[in-house]
């Protein structure tokens, strides 16, 4: 019954709860030697709160993280390194409200229904507040990547259908959507602000990229990276679908469109002229660039009056208050990039060892 | 470096090349008391099997399963089941040509590459023939299912475009397409057939459902039931996509569109007036159909002309002999029943203490 | 190379080193509903803490824990449960002198071989003081026994050769060294002090009784209930040997003398007139107490000068400043049943589903 | 409820009963381009059989295994190594007799309590046949391990009370008894000979030898090394306790004899004077010999008449016919090697990287 616990060999245990005293966790299998500061974690902590712009929430969560262990002079020991995040600003008794009230669209139910108890104060424990000790374990992660050369990028592809039609990495950052696109942002971020004074919210995809990853990742048959990759972000509460490559649009290919066909570039190394596969084939990474989609449903949580129900089954209407983020895709983009950093690195530490010679 | 190893507290392990002297798995963690025998696993492998239809290979596998333990008088004992199949029919002569040859779209670089070793005779472990294993193994986790009058049921639900528009649960086996809708089955067979007369092949997209699913299913945060599902469904070597319930539609709707609304019905069992979610929510179970969807890749063994590379790097134009699946969506289709019914098991043995009062 | 998680269904994930900030824990697979608080686990902790009588360190550890998650209105919610303790009275200063030693008896040199980095503070993660979080956790795997009517109870059964003749129970707490026997008690505590004044240290035995287990814990053939106890109490630092029942006293036996019979009980309960087994047959409780005892090496630490060896490889006479426990039996005692406590809860779990009746 | 796998990188799956099909096994994370053949397994199962001389049970058991994956061209290719063991001679019939009984010493009866349902015939699962998977394994495990020149001895110490004085690798495998001292071994001998005649049996100790261990094996706190081997070994049928280094002994000395000094040898290398730690401090290997004994208890099937319960709850005289082991302690030497071979070669895998240089 543990589900809180993430990896193979580096293994991140996380804890707590959106109104609770703090959120942390434990990585356990982090190489000695790493350089490693509170800075490097709090870089990303930072583009996952809430209240960076008009479009996300304005709830002010502060979130310094602070490292308990695993480090000594600096680098890391081979030890778990844990870290801690208090909560400050629990207003739990705005919550009273929805003391018996099971709200559509969200875990109260379900959590209810499973455990016969529920911290109804915010979301609890399934609050898309536990995402933030996923990102501050996969800045750790990020930095191992960085190690080897490898960056993980992601972006807001599409809201509401808007699609982004160009990619300028350099364009991410500058816009509240995190879209590569500025026109696409310009015309995504319009669309939020519509939907968000109708007290709505919408949906989105957004884009991940592994830039320059290690060869060789990735263990058939049944840890296959891309399963493993599927897996860490369908994890995240908002993911409601996992493409890789081609993702669903092989349904209209050839098998003669789809194959990649090889090339060995100046330095003798082997490429592929096209990236149909999503740098990831036979379930081993094959050197290309891994690019994953994933499908992020509208925020349940909407100023719009809905129909929830209660502890006794009865129907009742209900508007629930407080500013609540009309697109998740932006903050999304830094869970992303963690999920799939965590991915990367524990299946590098795996693919350690895969001939005798290696040992 | 384990890969396969399915599960956590249904533990199946697998093993076997498409052209080794047997294929086989280990079922860890079977309850008990639970009434099985070789025909229970059989008829599903007879379903998974080529040769089948002029749409599907006509390699004559044979495939006849045989049980070496786990069972006394023709019950689960609680130890391990174990069951084997020998390769018949194994002409490794014929692949001799492939024996430098990297094929385009299959693993054969990427075995290599990591393993340095290579069982080039019909792709070796990343044939196709290893779900033989997940299979069998499946038609335990779904007699279990049935105990529980759970039903697992996969249908083609596109081919190239051709996208089915109603559902017939007993059309289904009555074509060669495995799709249940009747008129989109017959179109779907001539655009496979005109496909393979080019000698090429298509992808598709195939739906699978979970009925009357167990509630309480799956343990947040990390191993959430659509996380192990998206993981699952990931590992079958032709799989680039999973969605579930709405799926990457999502992107298209507002939140106020997308919840689902609860109602009693007349025994005073909550349920939804729709299921936008897919039966999933906050990575639990909610008693709904668990509804998902994945896209499968053309085949990329085709007879068409294709440029490979040699073991030295050299481009070389090929062509695969032997008689390949045009469309392989609808052998996926026991394959995908088979994962999907292996996460429920394992999820309901995980959910079984949930409070201290079940213990 | 993670190796700071314990247990399968009721993890336990620990971090901290002994001059770090803190020390804590994340239980993760806790039922839901159970009533926790912190004085349930401070109790605990203060039976582990120095400082408690002249044979044990001086050190002032304080050790206040606190609960960070997992609990709501007093109870468990299934979430994770982290706790921490911050340490005070950091003297780093006082191991300046150690830094390029390594010590005789103690993990310096294999830490530093194998990371390349040591925190020599105290022994870092090394440190005895790790054990602090397991005794946290087993406090509340503890209060679920407690829930089945099972206890464990640990005593000091053997110092420096002084063996306890009988058993009260009642006497293990009023005696500084844990022991059952209370003339024994006086004896070893005499012989410790002795040993003290001496610089010098020593070794003994700690004997374990899981008095009421519940029935069927265990898995055959690997995780046999009394594999995976061997294993928990041989990963306490101090630990050299563990035995069941008869333990190495069975190569003194014959089959006829070893075997325990059968008899029923006015219940109708089944029972074993002897218990040779110690509670536990083909790698499964049956239902008799469980016993196990442990041997526990002389504390490493000691005043008397020693040779030890500098990162350069030349010897070097040291004298270890500060006060050690010059037995550390006492302390083991709550260590060994915390570590027992978490064996059943896991078993537990993992035993809730053994037939297919139960799921 | 999974108990038949062992290891974390280097997994094993086993199967079968006494008297069913078959009994096998599948490693799962092997390394690639290790050769391999069947007489490597097959030398140690010839170690393990049964019939080997007057003082080991006579049953036939032939015992040919035969590889069916994971290998081409006589190496590892690393994918699952799947090997099996066809029983023959299955005379259950013979066990018609102990259908509703439960033997003293034996799991016949908590077997039954926990399953509901027992494969009767020799014991089924929890027979000491299904330790030839084990051995069979502990044969590919011992193969990677002389590839880095470590090597695994057992022998026999002590039988009834007769201890082993000297020790001469050389005599082990020359007597009946595996003893590596002649005069013990026929003292040792001559006893079990008188037990037989007694229709009793005997327990013992055996002593594991690793020679030449790779250094900084084992992962502190939980997965020790000493832990790792403690259950590793505690998980065979007859094993009642495991020590390592001094062991018990340690509770008759001081610290100050029980700590070994270093030295540095002519190559500059690290050594210990002394050895009481057996090779393994802070739960990670030093590079000295790791030295284990564990406790060996009668064989329980006896030919003396015993009183047995029936399912019934009545007590029962019963006699076990056919020949069994008067003293296991010979056939359980090669058994303890394999195991120790297993926990080695996966703690190798598990240790590749434990420093970010060696990623």
């Amino acid at each position: 019954m543990t589900g809180n616990i993430f990896g193979k060999l580096f293994k991140v245990t996380t804890f707590g709860e959106s109104h609770g005293k703090a959120l942390g966790l434990i990585i356990d299998g982090c190489p000695s030697g790493l350089e490693l500061n509170e800075s490097d974690i709090q870089k990303d902590l930072d583009r996952r709160k809430p209240g960076q712009s008009k479009i996300t929430s304005a709830r002010k969560e502060g979130d310094k993280v602070e490292l308990l262990s695993g480090l000594f002079e600096g680098k890391t020991t081979g030890t778990p390194i844990a870290m801690i995040v208090y909560n400050k600003d629990q207003k739990s008794k705005s919550y009273d409200a929805l003391k018996n009230i099971f709200r559509p669209g969200t875990a109260d139910f379900t959590f209810f229904s499973k455990y016969g108890i529920r911290d109804y104060r915010g979301g609890g424990r399934a609050s898309g507040r536990e995402t933030l000790a996923r990102v501050a374990a996969g800045a750790v992660a990020k930095k191992i990547l960085a190690y080897k050369n490898t960056k993980i990028i992601a972006h807001t592809k599409e809201v509401y259908g808007i699609r982004a039609e160009t990619f300028d990495e350099t364009e991410i950052e500058k816009n509240t959507i995190r879209c590569a696109d500025k026109n696409a942002a310009a015309l995504m971020e319009k669309k939020i602000i519509e939907m968000s004074k109708q007290g709505d919210s919408v949906g989105g995809i957004v884009e991940i990229i592994a830039k320059n990853p290690p060869l060789n990742l990735g263990t058939p048959v049944f840890d296959k990276l891309d399963a493993d990759l599927a897996k860490a972000l369908m994890s995240i509460g908002a993911v409601k679908g996992v493409e890789i490559g081609e993702g669903f649009n092989v349904s209209n290919l050839k098998g003669s469109q789809n194959n990649d066909v090889f090339y060995k570039d100046k330095k003798n190394k082997l490429h592929y002229e096209t990236n149909h596969t999503g740098g990831i084939i036979g379930g081993i990474s094959n050197g290309e660039d891994i690019i994953i989609r994933i499908a992020v449903k509208p925020t349940p949580s909407i100023l719009k009056e809905q129909i929830a129900m209660d502890v006794s089954g009865n129907k009742k209407n209900i508007q629930i208050k407080g500013r609540h983020d009309p697109c998740i895709c932006p903050r999304i983009v830094p869970v992303a990039e963690s999920m799939v950093a965590l991915v990367l690195v524990d299946a590098m530490l795996r693919t350690s060892v895969a001939r005798i010679e290696q040992l």
